[in-house]
């Protein structure tokens, strides 16, 4: 994409994964914990002193933005901070996306009850999330060329299992700046979702072919 | 809806919100900061020890679901661990949503970091996440009827930025089953997403009206 990007080693990224990692993990386990916990008033405010704690910690050296930095080996950005994929935001469950030679990218994640909707299943928007994002993926050939979401329709099957789930996505077809994606969400059953997408090369990067 | 619940009297409900609205507010702000924070990997460590110590206490009294209250006041569900709109869920923004005489609901909100798509920009999957929502709400008479998802349509018109936001949702029409919902997502320079879907009573209520 045209935005400034800092190249990480593939050495420096693994450093990085495995200082990072471990505390988005942790903080995914607290997120679960909040919405699930019974203690006494008493407890859930000395936790959330405690929370306030380490926030201020953590602060104390503070990046305005986390989206600059890119992986040298494989040319993609890292999207840290990624609502979906984020290996540093503990709101994606993250998808860890595997890209294959033809195209097609594809999943395979948990979902606990913070993504619950109706009772045991998957809230319908959160399907949408993600299947939003690896189409985009798809589409762009893992973030490495600018493709921003036109329309995309998700057509909700059956409804979708919290616990393990398949997301993949493909190419049907480039006509101009559009290209246009298709994917599915699945338990062991099949498929959940159906999503199908048209993402457009925004004007800025027409020139650039 | 056909779930079992227990009614939560207004009094009731302030102080439970009273005492778990603090713990998430703290916990998103951690989400943020562990997503911008540049601190040595010793703090880090430390951050992530002292994440686990609380996440422990928490877990002292786990409930296994929590999706079973409602407000004696409403007859609404609480929905306290909803993505969306859950009071006690960190991944929701969340959104506080208001029912009008007519039918329409609306919210206003702050997204952040967490939140972010392309740089500066709300990612076009939290943009489905929230228009879902909302256009279920208002198929569902605020989630009082039981309404799934069938199909959902996202027309994203330009990016959405980050920062002060309202979502719209409304009934368009009811067919049989069918009731059809419409919304939108607005900066303050007007409509950045528009959303229409198709939101399907499921055929085990259909027997009761």
């Amino acid at each position: 994409m045209n935005f400034p990007f800092t190249s990480v080693t593939a050495e420096e990224y693994e450093r990085l994964c495995s200082m990072y990692e471990p505390l988005t993990q942790s903080l995914r386990r607290l997120i679960d914990a909040g919405i699930r916990t019974g203690v006494d008033e008493e407890t859930i405010r000395d936790a959330r002193a405690a929370i306030d704690e380490v926030a201020g910690k953590l602060e104390g050296t503070r990046f305005e933005t986390t989206s600059t930095l890119r992986h040298a080996g494989t040319g993609r950005p890292l999207a840290w901070a990624n609502p979906a994929v984020g290996l540093r935001n503990a709101i994606a469950p993250p998808m860890n996306i595997q890209h294959e030679a033809d195209g097609t990218c594809w999943a395979e994640f948990d979902l606990g009850i913070a993504y619950e909707g109706p009772p045991g299943l998957v809230h319908g928007g959160i399907c949408a999330l993600l299947l939003d994002h690896l189409l985009g993926e798809a589409a762009s050939d893992g973030l490495t060329k600018p493709k921003f979401t036109g329309t995309i329709t998700l057509k909700y099957l059956r409804g979708t299992p919290l616990g393990t789930l398949r997301a993949e996505a493909f190419v049907e077809r480039t006509e101009g700046f559009k290209t246009y994606a298709r994917g599915y969400l699945s338990d062991a059953d099949g498929h959940t979702v159906e999503a199908d997408g048209v993402f457009i090369q925004p004007a800025w990067a027409r020139d650039a072919g």
